[in-house]
């Protein structure tokens, strides 16, 4: 295990039976708030995405925010949102996915597509994959790809939905 | 007019009658996909807080998310999320303020009071004044103070409830 994996690790705070009985929440907040942690976490994900040639970055709300907009700073970088219906105005493609119960849509502002055709994908947590998927098929429409999706976390035991470009993750948890 | 405020302006878009007939909806996502000017916002920001001894960056979610994560990553800051109901694990404070038709309600974690007293609390858009001063009494709970409140837009026409704190922004629209 890396020092990097060891302390971000450490700085986790683990939530079982939250928000449900079967479920751990991993809550990352306390790695935005230990400064030297977050500088390592954004430029371990730098380092990993030199191997691409990116245009933007794109990340889905809220917690997406937190760790995209910082990967965007730090390699001058546009940002690219993908939000919740009506959250976004103007016009938009939206893209519906299936939650365990039910289903939610995302969507993406076509005028996105001026910020190039390469993106990064960067979110907290790798779990089912549905944002993840949504939110490349939301990058197809404005005429981009994915080239690879950076998460802080991802989980090994949780069913996931199969991706057509690599995944990358800092630590990983069972679940 | 500063060179800033003129870039800023160029850069917003404004949707009138969204998301209701009488409201203009400016929407500040290209001033993050703008590398050049996003830099400068943060820059501005950065040279504004110089006059305050900061102990932490303080935002609501998800559009305050994206300036305070990049403002505290500048100034070398924790960063304190507060976010709606049932999104933070944990012990949380909860305060709850009013909307034009009804309420809603805002919570922080307690454990953050670990980052400092001192916080500068950063938005995209002040208006009614109704997120900040919830977030202005959530860092009270945790023992905290907001020193100022930095808003990218303020729109100046629209009635505010008053603030304990100075107020700074970019640029002034006037709803």
């Amino acid at each position: 295990m890396s020092a990097l994996e060891k302390e971000i690790l450490a700085n986790l705070k683990h939530y079982p039976h939250y928000p449900r009985p079967d479920i751990i929440f991993h809550d990352v907040m306390p790695l935005l708030g230990n400064v030297k942690v977050r500088d390592k976490i954004v430029g371990a994900f730098c380092q990993r995405a030199e191997k691409y040639e990116v245009d933007a970055i794109v990340s889905p709300e809220s917690r997406g925010f937190l760790f995209g907009t910082l990967v965007a700073q730090a390699m001058h970088l546009p940002f690219v949102p993908v939000r919740k219906p009506h959250k976004l105005p103007g016009e938009v493609w939206q893209e519906s996915y299936q939650l365990e119960y039910g289903e939610d849509s995302l969507e993406i502002q076509q005028g996105a597509s001026a910020y190039g055709k390469r993106f990064l994908f960067i979110d907290d947590l790798a779990a089912t994959m549905g944002t993840t998927v949504a939110c490349s098929k939301l990058v197809q429409k404005i005429g981009g790809e994915v080239l690879a999706a950076f998460f802080v976390i991802r989980l090994t035991e949780v069913p996931a939905a199969p991706l057509d470009f690599p995944l990358e993750s800092l630590v990983e948890l069972p679940r």
